[in-house]
């Protein structure tokens, strides 16, 4: 005679799941999370659900920018107060939160919703290249500041805008790489104190 | 003129928010999260959805081991395989989960749903005592098996049900305290320690 194990419910095992697939989620948070709504009052499921129900339902791709939105164009794009002749590059929408957070940045934003990546078959057709080139055209853009990642994939892919968006008589520029705030050049790994030297300025 | 950053849309925000309330998600894994979604298919974010609102649809208590269950009793409850002369008290649900997946215990269960805690306000009936008491009535149960955590509440709740129970004519035991699994001595401390010691049996 086998001992089966009984699992826990269909019900809680679903969440269990559902959760677990999400990034940064494991088995055991996943598990923790649901018993916690278990416990908590039926409103927090249930808001958690119509939040998860009107995401896709609402937003869509800004037709300027590519940023996602709610309207078209985008409240960035629409804001009068943005300066129109710079527009800013990134990978991904958040990657414009964390910009807008800092406030000192005021021109517009292009996001490519990916990076250029030849071992993962992303080539430049793959990402939002082709929406920033048209707007590009009209000749109100005087400055391009090229904001990826600074890993492999964000660094060729800012190779690879440069190429395409300087003979255009366009300024390009990079977002510095250097030693983050708060560091201990000690801690500090070689490529980006290799960066940090290579960038370095007069004091 | 000041300058103001623009915010994520209103239903990114709200989603943001509600999974940011889920325990062990801080805001920023709440934002990777909402994004994760938003590029991933529709199905995965409605999955979800569908699986919080069904939690609490379907989950009820099992009127004689206190287990959430879809069924009543509970399948543990139902089990003919189960030892009914054994009951191991914990808890929480999870807990039952943790203990069931060691598949060498075969008897039942009662979940208290809490443990007595005299700083938070938790009292003995403000958990599934009563519930556990009312069980021991018809004499099936010869041994009751305290599982409640190795923590101060985890304590005061075994001590307390240990002063009810015995009396009862019932054999009361406490899973063993002691260093758990892979410890090196050098860094367990000094109440696991102790009671390692005071534990310690014949080799």
């Amino acid at each position: 005679m086998k001992f089966e194990p009984t699992p826990a419910t269909d019900a809680i095992g679903k969440l269990v799941q559902e959760f677990a697939k999400l990034p940064g989620i494991g088995p055991k948070s996943a598990q923790r999370i649901t018993f916690y709504l278990l416990r908590s009052n039926e409103e927090q499921a249930k808001a958690l659900a119509e939040a998860l129900l009107s995401l896709k339902q609402r937003i869509n791709l800004c037709s300027i920018c590519c940023n996602v939105t709610e309207s078209d164009p985008c409240p960035l794009c629409q804001n009068p107060q943005r300066e129109v002749s710079q527009v800013c590059i990134v990978e991904q929408p958040q990657d414009i939160i964390a910009l807008e957070h800092t406030g000192v940045y005021k021109g517009l934003y292009h996001v490519l919703h990916g990076a250029i990546s030849p071992t993962e078959g992303v080539g430049a057709s793959d990402i939002r290249i082709k929406e920033m080139l048209a707007r590009l055209q009209n000749n109100t853009v005087k400055e391009v500041i090229l904001a990826t990642n600074t890993n492999m994939e964000g660094e060729q892919t800012a190779m690879y805008l440069s190429r395409v968006i300087t003979p255009l008589g366009i300024k390009v520029t990079r977002l510095a790489r250097g030693l983050p705030f708060g560091t201990e050049l000690e801690y500090a790994d070689d490529v980006t104190l290799t960066r940090a030297l290579e960038g370095r300025s007069e004091f």
